[in-house]
């Protein structure tokens, strides 16, 4: 995860500290089941309770003792020996390390998706706000970067925000796959623990129980959950796109706030880049490309390799992190766009009238003409209008074969922006009820 | 879409013909509500019906007519008005291409999904038929490819079942959020077209409305859709790399079905080789790689850049297909599959003993030893047996500071293979019911 | 492979008659050396290339011997033999099917990669036509999508050619690598067929051996190939992409070539849209997306496994195809590029003469402010005429700190377009001699 | 990039240190130039020098700077003042920020490429030293994971040796792509720096000119950097899926070293596990994922927009990082590997002897079969043996018709290892010399 694109609540479900009382939770969780089956000592499980609930775990220790042992969860039992003295030797019994691992991973997957739904929550109601504010700005639609015909800045906000909305269920959905435990030993057969030890963890850690497990949770619940993310990267990327493209120059009917002090250039003072929209279309690409490991990871070998390890080690703080940063990131530029509702009128005007073709065209069909000459007739005025040539209004006026068929003034009554904006009010009852 | 890795159903979903058939009754049923309306007149509409409702849609001249004016909705409609005659000119009115091409695709991308649940439900029941046939079947659990604790045959395939019962709720989601129907015109404002002709559509074709298109249907619920079935196709690759391991000529405990007149291989006629699962494999990387530029296809520009199309023209079969042909051989594979339950045995008796390792560990810890300490006494019994220097047992028995905490009786009890399947039926009842 | 993104000269490469006749030529060419060692007769060989050379082998019956013994390269030998006779036992001697499946991918591979070139060649030749014609034709330049300082159209394009001449040299050293042939039989030792069969046919065929083969080639040498032709469709993306950038309505630099009969829209007729390099967006996710699975090809199992070739029957002819059609719509959207002059000097007047802010940063600099003093007082006469309060220059000779340090004259000498492309001849002469 | 799988010279090339101090090399070098041609005093420049040569940056400082300003080469400059004085103000000029942050990041991924070619020749001399060692240690060659024919294991290394040796050849290729240097300007065209400066850098800081920036350095050249490291880690792959399968339980014909103290399983104390190696394939599904990102930075807006600088913020460093460490940990697995040649030759016994097979057949169609009709002969006497009924030998002297054909003594001198093992110093020699 790279500091500058880190929140610190984020960081806090990734750090070592984070993850040594998860497995600390777990253990004695687990400990307590065990002892109520009579498997070990009630007081033992006290005792961990009580020894190490307020305890520190030295980082820097359980990593010198990673360091000879090569393996990471016995280190921790280890450095939790120390702090609990004799009775740590009932941690852990009948477990295996995958039971700790894997659970702890669920935790953190599903407190970093309750962290990305807050981020989603504080987009969403960006979002809300902004298009409320101009659902009737009108500005012109473009196809193909071309203007097509007039459009709101609200509706293209409220678009993002239904879209947003579904992101929001995809993720709910993929943290409630990727929320469970599994306590199942060694190749998931319970053999050495009893199958309640599992169920006692997942209800105290607010998890489900991983109904079949083979030492780990099978990885298509967390290729589920990284995709789940790149979808939602890719929506932002969507948001951020379009700022860029009303920002530029020639556009520039909206722009991200622009704070005093701030510079846009070492070189070109005179510049104002939309340089965090820029920045979440590459963060975008970062948290896209963690679903592809994390979709090599499903097919593991027999009940379990351990190639996925460094992969999660990876991409589980990176996507996480990013995307974190980004909805924020997002929220903040939507929060404080600057919209230029007069610019948008002017590149409206731009055209001369052109955005009204369709209009103009289903009119002729009306009057009589077939579908194809009614085109050739608009395409003809069009044309020349698009080179600068005459007004489009005016050509049509000018066009004997359009006059027979529209009079002037029926033409100019085509021209008219309410058309275009009667049904704003049918698309946002859709969205926000 | 390869031709060998082509099933029919799925290929028609795809072809011209059902494109053009689909593309027709979104006009048909469009023009249908356009009359109610008043807008076209009511015979026209039914004309429309009367004319094409039968007809074949001639592919060849309607690409011939695309030639020249490179637009194929263009080029669609201009041979309907070949068909339908004079009333033609009544259809389309105040829809814009998008509204056909995209409905059509949600039309065929739903089509495509019930196909492919389908073939899930091939895989599951084959699956449930062999999980519980193999319920009680014995056999090694492996973590890192090496013999880990015993486990049954049919844990392995009841956890597959789980995993594509996940799959298969992924699959009905994605296939709900792609159902969807837009007729909103050039920039998704119902300018030219009331909203109550999409709602008629939509209810006619299966599909709902897009509550805000933008000429197009936003492109996160493909991007979700064929995410979905790439991680659908990493749990197709999982079971496919369990059976090659299976098959693998030191392990043998389980193998593709060899029909008669089979070939394994060109030059070495002894061969029986996994190519169904390994052809699986690949087909799982083909599927896979499609996610990718679906998830690049959400950021269109503006109101939509047609960037998407060449994109979906390649991944909206290839994916389909390949998946759909995947999901039948693999349900073939595992009904056929050849099962080897004493060789299965064999394996698992191969290292002396050594799977019980843990069994002792924890006898040991409950006997006095610290956890350390047990890990020292198995691991120095463990490893001359792992070397071939006498059975595991054997070797605890003969270890003094072993036997003061566990005779020689105790540790022969633990040598126990209904230890370790105690617990199946649990299992079982939880993915099986 | 799409049908519209398809040229029929790189589709005969992949064809069912190409693979044959290669498969053919190589099964011929190594009977001629088996013969010349003595190990078949030497009639036999003749025979075969009498009886076979200017045979067509009848795809169809391939496919119904295949369908029987389930193995592709037994189908052909069975075949051959239908057409050879008696002597077609010889053929295929110490062979194993991937010498000549694999051996035939190369062929096919480097013969696409020339036509590949081919099409780099023609893309490259258009840019050095356009870029001449347009080196002194003055445009904006623009970071961020905010102007910046004037560039020429031409230096554009020459960029452009130079990166076209890198992967050029990509794309070559690609085709060198994959050139390789293997005849080293079923796990590569030469057991069966002497080496000198395999540097024969390897003479014959236009490639060099394989030094290390393990029954197949090595796939490291195909996942290059991919990656070459990813990185290649993404600077075909580039192009497109600025492309885009100067059609949209705002900007309007340049257009694609739009032909009269051309429609833009069904429903609306003003439209002219840049559908051929949004389309090559498009195909640019399509070919980029090919390069995941041949990385994942890479570590095949022990000696080989198959599951790279369901990959490659997709990625193979997929990424080649539509690559060769994108470099040949590129070529020709560059040959017909119509340009806009005016409206490029038109868009550069726009921001009333900020683009020549970091001239006078420095200026001012080196008249002796601070660094920081000067770019705050350019940033303050920037900023109002970038919001449309005064014109840039006017603005500094109201500024009485300004002028103190640069006068009128000095001032108005500093907005000089000349001063920026005086250096354009330095930077064709490194790209084009 | 994960701490533990970072090795601290690869670290320190990304270090923020690091990079202020090549930042200071590029404007110091370039004041030198910018000195020479007159625009700034001589003794600026030596002041420069002489006041920061030996300076240490304050990253923190900078930081503080940074937030405030929100540019960070504004920030290092503002910094740089503080250290240098007044001369300060002569830094910069003419240049813009990309000229130092893209020449930066050139020499930031040349020494990386430096570092990894040191990691690759270590793997190939311990390739070598292995091969050699094992020229002649017969294993049986596998495909599909069954048993095909003798192979040795020296074999198989000089065949990774091979694809290393490409690797490197790729990675050479990229390092020199990517080794080049841009002082160009806003928008490349040397508008206020002379076109020497750039050249002087160039060749201080060991790098060529870039022939067109615009900006910033074109960016197919650092996908086609990211590009080589991704198959590069897919080679890594292939020989960590190699051990992984050598070191199963039922192949073990070779194992990753296992240290004294060293601990397999928590839980398991009998196992030792190939972690190393499944650690490398997912440390190589880690690196490969950052070709895809590197791949959709190409397509930069116009003269550049900022969108790669967040994604090479973390596959910069994570993708070298994380590949130095993959190829120093192969490097040590290769170099201890135990090797077991007497289960090598244990498993080659396996099948009695079915992988002579194809001799065999040979030998029959020699003896003047028909290919078919030796087919059917060979499989029908393996068959059996593969179920374990009599070995194949027996079978096939007890086969009339076989007998007919080739006496059992013919029969038994077909079953001969060297038969298969005679052109390995040819193959040696192909990649040894």
């Amino acid at each position: 995860m790279i500091p500058r694109y880190t929140r610190p609540d984020m960081a806090a479900i990734w750090s070592d500290a984070s993850k040594y009382r998860i497995w600390f939770e777990i253990e004695a969780h687990a400990a307590d089941r065990v002892a109520e089956l009579g498997v070990i000592p009630k007081e033992a499980a006290q005792k961990i309770w009580e020894k190490a609930r307020d305890a520190e775990f030295d980082v820097a220790r359980i990593d010198e003792i990673e360091r000879e042992v090569k393996h990471d969860v016995i280190a921790f039992l280890t450095h939790l020996a120390e702090i609990v003295g004799d009775e740590a030797r009932f941690v852990h019994q009948g477990m295996t390390s995958s039971d700790v691992l894997d659970t702890c991973l669920s935790v953190q997957l599903t407190r970093a998706a309750d962290l990305l739904l807050d981020g989603m929550d504080r987009v969403l109601a960006a979002l809300k706000t902004r298009a409320l504010e101009h659902k009737n700005t009108v500005c012109v639609g473009r196809s193909h970067g071309i203007h097509a015909e007039p459009t709101t800045f609200g509706l293209k906000l409220a678009g993002f925000y239904a879209e947003f909305e579904r992101g929001k269920r995809r993720l709910e959905t993929a943290r409630e796959e990727v929320a469970v435990c599994a306590i199942s030993g060694a190749v998931g057969t319970f053999a050495n623990i009893d199958p309640s030890v599992e169920a006692h963890v997942a209800d105290k850690m607010g998890l489900k129980i991983e109904p079949v497990s083979t030492q780990v949770i099978p990885r298509d619940r967390h290729a589920a959950y990284f995709s789940a993310l790149a979808v939602i990267s890719s929506s932002v990327e969507r948001i951020a796109t379009e700022i860029r493209h009303l920002q530029r120059t020639e556009v520039l009917e909206a722009e991200e706030y622009f704070s005093k002090g701030q510079k846009g250039s070492s070189a070109m003072p005179h510049k104002r880049n939309p340089i965090l929209t820029e920045n979440l279309t590459g963060l975008a690409r970062l948290v896209r490309m963690c679903a592809a490991p994390a979709l090599e990871n499903v097919a593991l070998w027999h009940e379990r390799d351990i190639s996925h390890s460094s992969v999660e080690r990876g991409i589980g703080p990176d996507a996480t992190v990013h995307l974190d940063f980004a909805l924020h990131r997002l929220a903040g530029v939507i929060e404080k766009l600057v919209v230029y509702p007069e610019r948008m009128q002017e590149n409206m005007d731009r055209l001369g009238g052109l955005i009204f073709s369709q209009r103009v065209l289903l009119a002729l069909t009306q009057a009589g003409a077939s579908r194809e000459e009614a085109y050739s007739l608009v395409q003809r005025n069009a044309m020349p209008a698009w080179r600068g040539e005459g007004a489009f209004l005016d050509n049509l006026k000018g066009d004997q074969e359009v006059t027979v068929k529209l009079s002037a003034n029926e033409l100019e009554h085509l021209f008219d922006l309410n058309y275009h904006t009667k049904n704003v009010d049918v698309i946002f009852s859709r969205v926000f009820g």
